[in-house]
């Protein structure tokens, strides 16, 4: 029995900061939050955390002391906010970007801070945005399809440089002595579950999306000699854990992170978990055919089904991946929200500006209004959203957007709606590879920042079809781990139980509108014949174009002298 | 023989105003100019030269009073503002936008002159963008292939609804009273002159490019009887007049005229001729493979050869249409400069026009200025310049601009470079056409306001491999018509003995950087395949967009109010 007064804390640890918030355990009410961010950020040009040493292109690095500071400064900062006392948790949950990888020695200390490794970049933890590795991720796909490696098609057919096999193989082929000295290669979302229980136990869900775990298995030993021998025995000995199911107790909160938080000593620590995957119990959304999209700068999809399938292009298929005993399907957009501030910082004229600020709006708001008043069709646009590559279905990250259509009547609005279009198509083809490869999708619960725009949610039920109903609360991820942590504390028998009661959603906040689908139908037959054209059967003109984009760049350093060298990589590297 | 104070004087009647030149006859010297601006300037939405009636949409219409107004107002003040007395003019020349055509009696009398007349819109002269009557070209172009019409092929393939049939046809069927008035249908290259001389002349360049005169003969009785019965009679009933050779003598100043300008009665006036056309010789380049680009909003090409060929998508091919014994070959873009300010208008965000106001800059210039310093293909993108359909090679105005290529570190100057070379591949494509239908290209002479931008010329320079030369005068047709008056006063054999002393041209201003131009061999290469799949072989996205686009403005028109209705046509009109 759980007292009316019990909370749970669920701490969400973001890109730049970590928020924790405070949740009444009866009825998921939020009672108090507090962010802190972190003191190195994201180190991708220079190793600030030790003598700023310039980083190559690519990288993206953190320090896991800063995670530390997160339950120090935000759990506290968040209880007192509450008003509520230590005495009234009953358990803390956790979730993280992933995949975000830390080095550790045997008792998790991260490599970093040894100080004979303080100065090796290897020795950091590497975000998720990491993208150095893609060489390695290269030779992942090519020998496990070569060697016909079942897994692979769990994944869609590939295996992402942001992963912890390319992350982990990365190290061991430019600095064989970090390498040497990891013993364990420990995701972040199970590093700070190792940091409050001292016990290092491994999620379900990142074992499976990222680190390639499935049906009980890793890669064998023959597939990693053949990438690298000496990579052979990297599962054996860098990969040994236990497996933790989500929403399952990880352990009891140490006396060394009681001291951090204040929290007290032995309640319920909750398995580690990922942002998108915790948003789903937040929003009530964990049944089949319910697809949860975060949408922001991209979007993630996730959604549990009862059946396997292999859909294609899909990011990957895990058991328990967001629900235990349940298949956990994840997809997503590389580019959403992010290609819309795009549009608007590089594509939309100064008058444009003026009158937004004159009448208090932002530049999307007042675009918003120009486009909504359009009837579907009008502007004569179709786009391709592809101008952060393609994730989901066709998994290339050398395709590039595509305006088509373009009059000189063409106005700035007209341009930015047919991008929102082309997004809620893109959307619309993932749905349709999940239905075709039976795992039907009915309703598309939004969580995110996105949500807030009422004509793109509108635009979306029409393309898709779809009812479309959106989370409640605003801080989706830290509620998600709050709602883990209730039911690692017992409060709730799983998270299926406890999604209803602790998380929301506003049921059907739109509909389609039949006319408007209709019209959109014709569209999208548009969107799809080049999306096939520039994707699949049609000429390899993006990927040419990116060939030619870096020889350009590569021709004009080898020109130039260092300054410019260093300019022109700056601008690939930006690309 | 000429006295060495001899001047003659070129007027180049415009789409807003007419410009009188005085040239001296001996060395081309441009010794003074002025310009009038019609009163009436272009009647596009009201007939204002009456009282104000609102016209339907894609109506262009003029008064050509306002025309005569140029001779009695540009003329003797262009004299004045070049010191020289009336009797040292030997001769005038003029030349006109084309097709546009003059309704009048059979004394020449613009029908709208005539007080019954004079509220009826078709009693008006038609400008050339008229573009009200594209049923009547579709239905011309339909029945001259399906009937296997020898004329058409000198035509590409294609009889524009700007020119004097399809304009005629539609008075017929659409105000009969008005088109049985009409004794002459008259170009308005023409019109000025018979106001000159007293006598209706018709020139061999309109007549072929724009009358489908090909080897002395107008369509037959039999294929306009086929398009209406009722326009079965037009050649013999609208169009009875004489041919005169470009540089003839049309007549002498008849004293009305005379009296109008303030010039000698009985001078030379040269056989009427067209903007574009006339500005070959004011460039020195009338000889075979000396291609003129006329490069403003849109860019129109001329260019005379000794052979006749048939070259596909061009807009014609005219014994004598640029120069008497030639054949005279015509080519066009229907965007260039419009799409490039097309995009600084609608695609440049306000910090680059704070920076282009702070420096002192046009926003095409700081644009220019970004992009040039790129290395070829560094932007990554190709567009298809198309943003007014295609004109020559395609022929088709459905089509519309595509940029491929785009990402989120895409900037305004990369997509502005890439619609500079999509111009250019446009021109390359063009010059392909030529020479592989044994009209080679071997000279490209740029004239017209494009020309400033060095940048830009250089880049069509590389692309087409070409050496580009430069028009010498700022006042390219006025000084082509003070050419053809000064072959028609009898001062020079013929305009090819003229044109070297009169006109010129800085030869090879830019000669293709070899490397550069390679480079750019493969760009142009994606650009051949996205033109080919868009234009030719690949799917009819972009007409169906088009009519997506129209039936979209169709339907708000008849769910709204008429205030809605109008303004969705009138949008669907800018389109």
């Amino acid at each position: 029995m759980t007292s009316p007064d019990s909370v749970v804390i669920g701490v969400d640890f973001g890109t730049l900061s970590g928020r924790a918030l405070v949740v009444r355990v009866s009825d998921g009410a939020e009672l108090g939050t507090a962010v802190h961010e972190y003191r190195h950020a994201v180190m991708d040009s220079a190793l600030t955390a030790h003598q700023g040493e310039p980083l190559p292109p690519d990288w993206a690095l953190q320090n896991p002391a800063d995670y530390v500071d997160v339950l120090k400064d935000a759990v506290p900062a968040a209880l007192r906010a509450a008003g509520v006392s230590a005495e009234q948790v009953i358990g803390i949950g956790t979730d993280f970007t992933a995949c975000t990888m830390v080095p550790t020695t045997a008792d998790g200390t991260p490599l970093n801070e040894v100080p004979e490794f303080a100065g090796r970049p290897h020795a950091y933890a590497k975000l998720w945005k990491h993208h150095a590795a893609q060489g390695q991720a290269d030779r992942i796909n090519d020998l496990a399809h070569s060697r016909g490696e079942s897994w692979i098609s769990r994944y869609g057919g590939f295996i992402s440089s942001e992963w912890e096999f390319a992350k982990g193989l990365q190290i061991l082929e430019e600095d064989p002595e970090v390498y040497a000295a990891v013993d364990r290669w420990v995701e972040a979302a199970d590093w700070i579950v190792w940091q409050l229980t001292g016990r290092y136990v491994r999620n379900a869900c990142t074992a499976g999306y990222k680190g390639i775990r499935q049906d009980g298995q890793y890669p064998s030993k023959d597939f990693l000699a053949a990438l690298n021998p000496e990579f052979a025995d990297f599962v054996e000995t860098k990969l040994d854990h236990q497996i933790g199911q989500l929403g399952d107790r990880a352990g009891g909160l140490s006396a060394q992170a009681a001291a951090w938080t204040g929290l007290p000593e032995g309640i319920a620590v909750a398995v580690g978990n990922v942002d998108a995957h915790v948003t789903a119990p937040a929003a009530d959304a964990v049944e089949s055919g319910q697809m949860v999209a975060i949408m922001g700068t991209s979007t993630c999809h996730v959604m549990n089904a009862d059946v396997l399938a292999e859909v294609p292009g899909m990011c990957g298929v895990v058991d328990g991946g967001i629900l235990a005993g349940a298949w956990g399907y994840e997809a997503g957009q590389s580019g959403v929200g992010d290609i819309f501030a795009w549009y608007v910082a590089n594509q939309v004229p100064g008058e444009y500006a003026e009158e937004a600020e004159s009448r208090g709006l932002s530049l999307h708001e007042l675009l918003t209004e120009k486009a909504e008043v359009q009837p579907v069709g009008a502007h004569g646009l179709v786009a391709l959203d592809w101008h952060s590559g393609n994730r989901s279905v066709l998994v290339d990250h050398e395709l590039s957007g595509v305006v088509v259509g373009l009059t000189l009547a063409t106005r700035s609005e007209d341009v930015y709606r047919a991008l929102l279009e082309s997004t809620a198509f893109g959307t619309r083809t993932i749905i349709e590879a999940f239905d075709s490869s039976g795992v039907p999708v009915r309703e598309l619960v939004v969580a995110g920042g996105l949500l807030k725009n009422r004509f793109l949610m509108q635009l979306y039920s029409d393309i898709t079809r779809l009812p479309i109903s959106t989370i409640t609360s605003d801080q989706g991820p830290a509620l998600g781990s709050a709602i883990h942590a209730a039911v690692a504390a017992g409060a709730y028998e799983d998270v299926r139980a406890a999604a209803p009661i602790m998380g929301g959603r506003i049921k059907e906040a739109y509909t389609p509108d039949p006319q408007a689908a209709a019209a959109y139908d014709a569209l999208f037959a548009e969107y799809k014949a080049l999306h096939d054209h520039f994707g699949r059967v049609g000429d390899d003109i993006m990927r040419r174009l990116k060939r030619i984009r870096r020889e350009a760049h590569a021709g004009a350093r080898d020109e130039a002298g260092p300054a410019a060298r260093q300019r022109a990589q700056t601008q690939e590297v930006t690309a």
